[in-house]
């Protein structure tokens, strides 16, 4: 079983990519409602949280973990790796990793990449760092986007309002001309047109890049969840808090069948 | 000793509110940072967390206690009464006296009231029960809000593109002619000018509505909080979380002398 956490459902979408790569994979989804969201508050705060629920996943059965939260990525995938046996994979390394994928005759190096994320995400640097190690050609910028999460949760993707506060924070790159524009959270391929509407020329990388990375993993030591496998993976969805604006939110994004079980953040504790 | 609670640091306009109308008293802020914010949670979940932080600050030797959350206020106010013994204020109930005062000639009744307020407090009803029994006359129209919060916390007050996001949002009350608005989050009075412009001739009335409220009723029991007293009370700010982001965002609302301390909010269950 494949353990999913993210700070709320926005990870959905992740989750749904690793549904269409790995069909047979059992999924167990967690999202921190009752905590979200993640992106501004601080590093210790968000791995305590992140600690808490790969603690519950694993109980519960998961023998792989995917962070599909950046900022929980950005910030407490490390420690995590060091305190848990199980494999634990964030969603950082495959969008770098794709990010510098060559594209049509373009060198792999010297390209100019930019990092759009959470406060938390930008802050820790960690995208930066994973592609100045990459490569050293590459010229990396980086921008904080905290408006995006809550755009996209009241409804603004798609309205011009919603348009006007994109182009509004993207402003500060526009100048630099990115070639490779890095979705780094969750809730930005949301706003893929808006966005696209600002770098009309620009690739976007998102974090569901880990859905390849991850089948490639598990098609060796667990050839059942193979391409292959007949049987379609059962998927649980289990939140922290949930209200209908949420559930309507969450619907939209993994569809009407997934049943959402909602269990008390002091559960987490025990 | 006043304790003075909000999901994270709006409730600090209260704070400063307070301070202002009753200098004398000692005050204890409670900023629930690391779980803010409460707005778009569940009734349940928002009146757990309350319940914990009410008990920590009674712990902590607080003789009253101010929700200065309205999402709080709106789900927690009674429950919390019934559970606790010492004074508990509200913010709905003040904002609603102001509300009705007669303004000018305009008779008591008979107005038409808007609520603007998180998606928790207005589905409540909170505001709109208690308006509807004070006056039978007045005409009651609600409105969530959602994007106001971090549109503030973001920087988007006093931008062109917060403007427009307030007046796609205030929209649909255009037409119905509101005389008064209820600004029902400790956020909206920093978006004061950004409605005023859609509402240029409406009185607008906000939870600082609640210092005078505790005034009066703090003097008669102990006159040593009175005008008269000579000391001036101390404050000190809890919050569960700390960033800078927050850390700058507070300093802004409650001036650079207050100290601020961060306590894990594992703390909260002991």
């Amino acid at each position: 079983m494949i353990g999913i956490f993210d700070s709320g459902i926005g990870g959905l979408t992740v989750a749904r990519e690793i549904r269409k790569k790995i069909p047979s994979a059992d999924i167990l989804y967690f999202g921190d409602v009752a905590r979200m969201p993640y992106g501004n508050k601080s590093p210790e705060t968000v791995t305590e949280y992140s600690r808490e629920i790969v603690r519950y996943l694993i109980g519960r059965g998961a023998e792989t973990i995917v962070i599909a939260c950046n900022t929980a990525s950005a910030v407490a995938a490390a420690k995590l790796r060091r305190e848990f046996s199980v494999p634990i994979f964030d969603v950082i390394a495959p969008a770098v990793s794709e990010a510098l994928r060559p594209m049509g005759r373009a060198p792999r190096a010297d390209r100019r990449i930019a990092v759009l994320g959470t406060r938390g995400t930008v802050g820790s640097g960690a995208y930066q760092k994973a592609l100045a190690a990459a490569s050293k050609k590459v010229k990396v910028m980086a921008l904080a986007c905290p408006i995006f999460v809550p755009l996209v949760e009241e409804g603004y993707a798609g309205t011009a309002e919603g348009a006007e506060i994109v182009k509004h924070t993207l402003r500060p790159l526009v100048s630099r001309k990115p070639e490779t524009l890095i979705l780094g959270c969750t809730h930005y391929p949301l706003l893929r047109k808006e966005i696209r509407a600002v770098f009309p020329k620009a690739r976007l990388v998102d974090s569901s890049a880990v859905a390849l990375d991850l089948r490639r993993d598990l098609f060796q030591p667990m050839s059942r969840l193979g391409r292959g496998g007949k049987k379609t993976g059962r998927i649980e969805i289990v939140v922290t808090d949930l209200t209908p604006h949420f559930l309507r939110f969450a619907r939209k994004i993994i569809g009407s069948a997934a049943k959402i079980k909602k269990i008390g953040v002091e559960r987490l504790n025990k």
